[in-house]
């Protein structure tokens, strides 16, 4: 059976997550639907990284198998047009080796956050960027990064949600940069504990506030306390950028 | 009475356009309901361009004038308030002296149009920019776009519905640059005429998409025909960038 791995980008607003869910639309069952559309196949479509609502993706990465064998580009617009008017679109199709998986072959996952630094409401990137009205200190965040690299004990920097059984992981890397009220922050690693993401970008937000300093990452690891670092970022800044095999 | 200068932007695509109308909610009337909101005073709120439905603007310029006397990062905060949920927002308010007119002292009108150029439909920039799905030779139009600066007779580039006594205008800068998937076209002149921007963009795509020579363009003009020029491109592409005093 033909297996494909798709690149996708999308909108997670109005979606309940990646994830298929009970109370409402996910990115993944709008795609298994299109998929079922064109095909008359019954799939399942298995993603690298189970985003959460709001969350938006510009190379979230999936795979499927399915009996027929398409041309790579007719699949990618076949699924493409049952996807209209969703927010969700196939960048990129291509055919997979039979042991290729989307969440377990993946060696790096690429994360992006987006803060508009401004004291105006937002009119472009509503729910595409978190506006922060109080102007950060960007070098201060800048060196506050450089404590995130390598490998940690993230206890104080996942949910209280959080099912993973070790809270050790390493990071690839960390970076804050910055043009007019635009700041972005990158965060490559292996694999992520849940909402780690957002909390590292909370706490970053916090030491461009002036509330911790940078110096004090290192503590609040060692604490291994939830309890001692930042806020949570809300999702509409966060993207799944890239997936690397 | 004080007059105050405003910079605003705005996501145009359901609005009716810049200009207050009876089909529609425009800028200029959301603008002016949440002026009255604050002051209690009825303004009319002048605008330097006029764009049309559907058009978008990150430096439109406007002034009012109003017998209250506000601190101006007072006033953009109130108005912006009573601006929510609208996509309109004040990004900056100065005092300006009785003699300035938003639309009469303009020296320099800068639009900006984006074109992605991919087979995919967008998910992001949806309303927000003009997806051309064939392939464009960009440097065919980077040659093209040279060909209309300077004085020239635009009688080809203008909607049958314009009303300008004359149709000779000066295009002080036209370039059209890309980076990967986006082109962005950036034309600048004192005034334009109706559509004139937009048929500009939509001939430059004809050139891109082979059907029109870039030197064929110097022709066009002289011909003075609107029949002889491109395509009008899509308003949803278009940002009336800055406007110049």
């Amino acid at each position: 059976m033909p297996k494909y791995k798709i690149i996708i980008e999308y909108d997670g607003t109005n979606f309940v997550g990646w994830q298929s869910q009970n109370n409402g639309r996910s990115a993944q069952s709008s795609l298994e639907e299109a998929i079922k559309k064109l095909t008359k196949e019954k799939v399942t479509v298995c993603g690298a990284g189970r985003t959460d609502s709001g969350v938006h993706a510009k190379g979230q990465v999936a795979h499927f198998d399915i009996s027929k064998d398409f041309k790579t580009d007719n699949i990618r617009d076949g699924i493409n047009n049952y996807l209209r008017p969703l927010p969700i679109t196939i960048l990129k199709v291509t055919k997979a080796k039979d042991i290729f998986h989307a969440r377990f072959s993946a060696k790096q996952r690429i994360y992006e956050y987006l803060i508009i630094n401004r004291r105006m409401p937002l009119t472009f990137q509503k729910n595409l960027a978190w506006v922060v009205y109080k102007k950060l200190d960007v070098n201060k965040m800048k060196k506050a990064a450089l404590f995130f690299k390598g490998k940690h004990d993230f206890n104080a920097f996942r949910s209280i949600d959080c099912q993973s059984l070790t809270s050790i992981k390493s990071i690839d890397y960390c970076s804050v940069t910055n043009d007019k009220e635009l700041i972005k922050i990158i965060i490559a690693a292996k694999s992520f504990l849940h909402s780690q993401v957002r909390i590292m970008t909370g706490t970053l937000v916090n030491v461009g506030e002036g509330k911790i300093q940078p110096s004090e990452i290192k503590k609040i690891l060692e604490t291994k306390k939830r309890s001692k670092a930042g806020i949570t970022a809300p999702p509409q800044g966060l993207y799944l950028q890239k997936v690397v095999y």
